[in-house]
This record gives structure tokens, sequence and C-alpha cells, in this order.
């Protein structure tokens, strides 16, 4: 079987890379010979072992018959989204490790693919090389999901652990980061948590049958949070996660978000450093699982784009499980009525105002660091919704004093 | 399609309860209606919902050629293996999760699936609820796997986290485990690691493609180690855990072990207590990815044979990745010559022997207790053979004192 990669980049060239490393056992998985044909990138590649394959015209790929699988690896969604329905339209299957384009349109795209008999797969999409894709519509198929909570972006989580274990600030943490190549020079969709979200979106939209677009979900990122917040977090019990959500509640609606949060140290993601991911899957039958690697980095996520690439050589026609339907008016519920659990932060809260935020909060668990400022006021609440939260700090702001931190708490019964 | 159960006890009547449960979407996944037609087993279950389908004669199933799949609930080697023989030879899928079947007889009843084109599928008999068969052959397809390490067993786990966290001795934490139900009242296969080496022989036969026997495996249990050890571990940074453990060495021959090993605290296998079980997965593409979760009980176990129902009632014909040949002779290192990490307990070393094991074991981290006893010598040792270092401790032994402890290390790179 021939196949074609469309961006020669990190990961495209990943690919190629361990196709050429890995060829004899991946073609025996893979139940036939696989040729990689063409490679589409407006840059020339002088002394790469592919350099022969290289093409710039879209056309060649597409109106070549024999080109049977596509691997996307373009990242964006122009013109990668117009390409890959191109690619579908003449019945070639598309493997791709765009999760823009997926979060974006995903259900068009794998209704195309159903409608031509072949296979958008991607896997690669999320957590790098985890398998999570796949496990989430195959191996727990017995089970009704009823939450995924993922660390799913591995910037942010190398960021917050050099604050955590080496008391960096938010600033220079980054800039570490950027030193490493684990963050780009303009990390927004990273830090801000953009990225994560579009990933929690193809996550919801695989368990729960309907696409989830990523702005129906509330995104905050973790570039407000302060060596403060590190420190009351770490007298609560707990560490800071960015971690995107996504739980059926009882009336069939989902809860989404993506946010920093206060996760207990004894909760199997408090412990997923550096830029590591892990995404934790409840299924009704098989209770919690976890699964965790490298999110990120070229063989990883060559490897997750090359066990697609085997799927789609194996598969006779669609794979029937791996499909979603369009999203559906009201599916995501206001986050900011369900009941949850909150940290907050204020400054500037002397006698009165401190007196009022303990009486608005009565029972909460309020924290105190060895070295608190002067004014600082820190809680964790628990069983209000976030509008009940905002209610009553606003009693509280209205007596003075300044709204510093407001993050989620990871609950739950795990 | 219609189906049979061969055992009704946990797993068994799991399978009916989690079936009934989400029949709508397992049946939606699986392509087929999906109906239970008998349950064999020796006992009568008046008021359970399936009562009737309740059958003591094997000849039903194997001569009902409307059932398909015959999921085989009912543990051991016999009558299970004859049964499963006869329900392959007719030409009918099996399901499993008996791990001493599939690692006693494994590479038998796959090759007789394969000539009579259906699957034998035994993804419950690893991990329970985890997926990691699945993911093994499927989703980690374009790596070459390098290594495998687990915490393979719920019952040992549960009882080294109690004596880690709250001091008990083995004894106290067998019978507590025994108690809930964690625990057998016979607990020799679990404490002993005979069920954590028949699953990491299945999952090194799958992963480098030659049955790997349990007897060709050192396995060493638990019921030795003492509260010292476990304050000696803490004291190196570590905690104690039963891992099984397979890896390629660089002559393609396998290192094989299930024992108690010192693991490090930062390592991602050492925060998984209690009942949970972890298994480590390293890729030569994708790195380190690691599948954690419940790893027996009722429901997460019936979970995973459901998965292998889909698979068998999608599946047209034998699934290509899921087999291996049979052993290869000297496929198994002696793992006595491989270099490794050892820790080492002596008591009754004194002025002479102390120093003649200092002298032995020059460059080893000694360790100390605040309340170490008179005459307690305890150290890791790095970068030398078992076969070396047992040669060493003799030269020790010889001077006096009592090996107490012998463990291995995890080291590694992780």
């Amino acid at each position: 079987m021939k196949l074609a990669i469309m961006g020669y980049g990190v990961v495209g060239s990943g690919v190629a890379q361990v196709l050429d490393r890995n060829r004899a056992s991946i073609e025996k998985k893979a139940g036939c010979p696989l040729e990689l044909q063409a490679i589409l990138d407006r840059r020339e590649f002088p002394g790469d072992p592919h350099e022969k394959l290289v093409i710039q015209d879209v056309q060649r790929i597409l109106e070549d018959p024999e080109i049977q699988i596509v691997v996307e690896a373009m990242g964006g969604t122009h013109p990668a989204y117009d390409y890959v329905k191109a690619c579908l339209e003449r019945g070639k299957s598309v493997v791709t490790s765009n999760k823009e384009l997926v979060a974006a349109k995903g259900v068009e795209l794998l209704r195309l693919a159903k409608e031509k008999n072949v296979n958008f797969l991607f896997e690669a999409s999320v957590g790098g090389g985890i398998p999570i894709i796949h496990p989430l519509h195959q191996c727990l198929g017995a089970n009704e999901i009823l939450e995924i909570v993922g660390i799913l972006n591995g910037t942010t989580n190398f960021i917050l652990t050099k604050m955590i274990r080496e008391q960096m600030s938010f600033e220079d943490a980054l800039a570490m980061a950027q030193q490493l190549g684990y963050a780009e020079q303009d990390p927004t969709a990273d830090v801000e948590g953009l990225d994560a979200c579009r990933k929690i979106c193809i996550l919801a939209s695989l368990a729960f049958g309907h696409h989830v677009y990523p702005d129906a979900v509330p995104t905050q990122g973790i570039s407000r949070i302060t060596r403060e917040d590190v420190a009351l977090a770490e007298r609560w019990g707990g560490v800071i996660k960015l971690l995107g959500r996504v739980k059926k509640l009882e009336n069939g609606t989902l809860y989404l978000v993506v946010g920093p949060h206060l996760v207990p140290k004894s909760h199997p993601l408090a412990t997923v450093d550096d830029v590591f991911n892990a995404i934790l899957v409840r299924g009704d039958a098989t209770g919690e699982v976890v699964f965790y690697g490298k999110g990120a980095g070229k063989l990883p996520t060559a490897s997750a784009v090359i066990s697609d690439v085997i799927d789609a050589a194996k598969a006779e026609g669609t794979i029937p499980t791996l499909q979603w339907q369009e999203a559906l008016p009201g599916q995501v519920a206001d986050g900011r009525q369900v009941p949850g659990a909150f940290y907050v932060r204020l400054t500037g809260c002397d006698g009165q105002e401190r007196a009022c935020c303990e009486a608005q909060f009565e029972g909460a668990c309020f924290l105190q660091r060895s070295d608190s400022l002067q004014g600082e006021v820190a809680f964790v609440a628990e069983g209000l919704s976030e509008e009940e939260l905002d209610h009553r700090l606003a009693t509280v702001l209205a007596q003075g004093g300044t709204l510093a931190s407001k993050m989620y708490v990871l609950d739950g019964d795990f």
C-alpha cells in the first residue's frame, strides 16, 4: 500500500523515520508492504534520505490513485482542512496528528470518510504517544464513560512542575521551557489552555457521541498563577495542574472545563510531572483507568500516527466505532451552575473584609502560609456552584480587598 | 450472535451483569445483537435473573452451532483447557480471563484458533479492567518493545501498601487483605508471586513473539519482607513493590524476573498503591507509556472480557497481530549473569564482618535507620550481577552474620 505525508516538520519526518526503522514489524502488523510515495512540503530537504519524494503540489497526491493513505502533519486548519477533505473525497484514508483540525472539523471529516468507506484517524492528536483514542472506543467498549480528566498539555505541565518543585515564577519557567524547545516563541495556545481545550473536546466528542466545539468550553490558562498559589496549594496538600475535564451530569448534559486545578497529592494525576501527560477515564464498569506517557515529541507522536496507518491499512471500510454526530444544542451544561469546589486567594483583606469573608464562607478550609502577606486570605470552599461563589465573593469585595486568584479544585471520589 | 459463559462465579456473573446493563451501546459497538444462550456451572442459581440458562453439561454448548462466542471464566487449567480446546475445535471464538490457562497453553490455543479462523482472546487475563493486551499489539504497533515492568498483582500491592503506610507486619497485612476479600484463604499464588509471573509471561510472549513459560522465570514472593526492609527502603528514598519485568537484552535474549523491588519514589510505579495495578511499556519510538487501573474485581474484569467479546463479534477471521510462536530454546537469559542493582540486609554483622562487607561492597550505598538493630548492615549495590553479588556475600558470610533480605532494585533511566 502506498502512502504520502503532508507536512515534513517534526511529526512528518518522525513518521518517515519510524517507518524506516521498524518497517519489517510494522508491515507484518499492517498485513501489507507500506511504501512512502510522496512528501508534500513547501521546503526542500537536501540530504534527507527521502529528499527525492518531496513535492510542492498537493495535486500530485490527490491525483495518484495508488496513494491510499495520507498522513497529515501540517498543523493548523488552513490549508490542512482543504487538503484532508480533498483526500477523503478521492477515497483516501487520512491519518492526522492535528488536534486543531479534529476539534474544529472532526464531525464533518468523519462523516465524509464514512461516505467514502475510508477512515479519518487521529490517535496522535491527543496525548502524543499515549494510546487513548483507540482504547477509548475499542477497549473500553463495554463501559458507559462517566468522566474524563486529563493533563493534556506537556508545555504547561513542565512550567507548573518547575513552579512547584523549584519555586520558579511563571515567567522564568516559561522562559526555560522556551529555551528547551518545549514552548513556542508565541506560547499562547499552550499557556492559555487552548491546546488542552481542543484535546478535551476531541475526547468528549468520542466518548459522548456528539461534537463538542472548543468555544463551548470555559477555558482558563496558567499565566496568572503565582508562587503564592503554589505555596497555598502545598499547604492544602495538593499541587496545581492544568486539567481538561468532561463529566456526564445526571440530567445527561456535559460539564466541561479547562483550567488550573488544585489536585490532592493522593490523586494519580498529582504525580504526573514535567512534559508527561496523563488521562484518567472513568467507566461505569471498569472504574478509573489512567493512561500515562509522553504527550508530545517527534517519535512518540510518530508512533501514534503509524499505529493509525496500520489500522487504516488493515481496515476493510470505515471503522464503525470511531464516529460521532453533530453537536447537540444544549448538550454542554452551564458549568457555572454546577456544584463544585474552588480555591480563592484575596489580597488586601484586613479586619473587616476578613471577617466578612469568614462569614460568607463559613465551613471553608482557610489556608495559612508561614510567610503569608499582610491582608492575604485564601481558602478552599466545597459544595457550591461558581455562580454562588462569585455572588458571595462580590459581597466580600464590596467591603474591600482584591480577588487575586480563583481556581477549580479536583474533588471527586477517586 | 449467541454466546455462552463457562463458570458463573465473580467474573462470569459480572459479564452477564455488564452485558445486561450496557446492552444497547455494546451491541452498537459489536455491530450485532449479543444474546446470552447458556451458562455452564456445576451449581444452580435460584433467583438469579439468568437462572434458566444455567446448564451442567458442556456438550450443550459444544453441540449448539448457534453459539459462536464462549466466555471462559472458570479459572485453573482443568477442565478449562479441555473445554476451551473443544470450543475452538468446533469453530467457536473463546474469550477468557484465565491467566493460568493462557500462561500454560497460550501458544497452542492461539494456533488452534488460527487454524479454525476464529479468535482466542484474553484481555482480562492481565491487569483486570486495564486495557493492556489490545494496546500492546495494536496501538503500540509502530514500536519495537524494549521493556515491560508491571505491578501485576493487586493483593500483594495492597499488602505492601499497608506495610509501607501503616507499618503493619506482613502477617497482619495479609490477614487484613483476607478479611476484606482481597486475598484468598490460601494466598500462595498471590503472595509467592506465581500470579504475577503468569501475567508477565503473557505480556512477554505477546511483546516478543515466543511463548515464555512461567517455570523459566525466577520468581520470588513478598512473604519474607519485614518492617526493617520497608524502613530501609524509605531511607534509600523508595518503596517496595512486587514487580514482574521483562527486558530485551542487547544479544536478543530476554531478561525476566518476578520479585520484590526497591522502586525510587520518583518512578511512576512508586505511587501505585492499594489494589491498583500499573504496567509500564517502553517502546523504541513512544518511550514509556503507563497503563493504570484496578487490576481485579468483578466489573473491571467483566468490562475487559466484554471488550474482547465485541472484538470477537466484529472480527472477520483471526486477528493477525494477536499471535506468538512456540518457546525459543535459549530465549530466556540466565538472569543471574545480567548486571543490575540489589538491596541487601545482613544481621549479626559486627566489627569484623561489617568491615569485610564494606570492603567487598566498596562504593555501595550503605543505609542506616535511626533505630537500627545492633549488627544490622544494609546497602544498595549497583552495576553487578546477582552471581557476583552472591559470590561477594559468601565471602562476608564466611566471616559471620546472616543474610536477612536480598531484593532487586529497579534501576533504569526512567
